[in-house]
């Protein structure tokens, strides 16, 4: 029988969180949640850190995901935006770590390539492989792209996951040994 | 009876996070706690992020604090710095708002002005002033920098308490009338 894994992809936003949860099992994958945790009306910074928290320590309680993919930038406008920035992913991470979550963070190019094949893909062409990947149906495809961000980041995990660590395909010295025996001297 | 209350300060960092707990009975105020929460042996963020909710969730159920000042700087050296800065301030914030502890925060130099009327007044300058409105012991003095420096950011935050939020120094409307006979036409 092969293992089930569920995989909680979150787009952190100060306005704006998407979130998609992926269900996997070998190597087929499964859209089984998608949706964005909208924080436009809230005034209060803490309100909306607050929120943020509670929202995905639901999703977290609802799914039971096995690793959380977060899309997270490493550069931005500016200083602001990059703390208010940092404060939603640290309370979306806290969420994660509260629940013994393990955490993973891609960088929106690489999330990018590893669904297209293109670093500088659009947001519609991200979302339109998925759909074509995972078959989301209608409804799903109404979400916002800050959902189907969050999923991507997830189906970037899950591609990851089956790939070794090391850049050069090797999970460790006595793995690269084992499968290079010509060139080892005895 | 006067009313007591805990009030937590916390200076998160990256590296280190200090913290200091105030207990305020009327209008006097006793340091019951300092210290420093040392992340510079893990290497790892997600651990340095679990250990800052972990000990800040720990001192909240230590003291049970009715309130939590932080100092926060709003501006930083580099995007990068301060997307780390706001994820350990969004971490700390999180185990606040999950234990219902609400959130202040001050600018470092609003926190010199408060305490010394200096607003670049020096880190031992605010050291020093804690020490003599608080009457710090030796070993309290000996705490990191960041420590005192959360110490302070409480102690601003009690300052702030006692004062009427509107800038004219009235509570409210009916404040202002109550305190202002002579200027109401009968």
């Amino acid at each position: 029988m092969e293992v089930e894994k569920i995989i909680l992809g979150i787009d952190p936003g100060t306005n704006l969180m998407g979130y998609g949860v992926l269900r996997v099992v070998g190597s087929k994958a499964e859209a089984v949640a998608l949706g964005v945790i909208d924080l436009h009306k809230m005034a209060d910074g803490y309100l909306k850190l607050g929120h943020i928290y509670e929202r995905v320590a639901g999703i977290i309680q609802s799914y039971l995901p096995d690793e959380m993919a977060i899309e997270a930038p490493f550069f931005g406008k500016n200083v602001q935006s990059m703390l208010k920035l940092g404060r939603a992913q640290g309370v979306a991470i806290a969420a994660a770590i509260q629940h013994d979550v393990p955490i993973h963070e891609y960088a929106p190019m690489k999330i990018k390539l590893a669904l297209t094949g293109i670093g500088t893909a659009s947001k519609e062409q991200v979302a339109g492989m998925l759909q074509r990947i995972l078959h989301l149906d209608e409804e799903q495809m109404k979400q916002h792209f800050d959902a189907t961000d969050a999923l991507a980041a997830a189906y970037c995990h899950f591609m990851q996951m089956g790939r070794p660590q090391t850049s050069a395909g090797y999970r460790s010295w006595k793995d690269f040994v084992n499968k290079n025996q010509d060139k080892v001297r005895r």
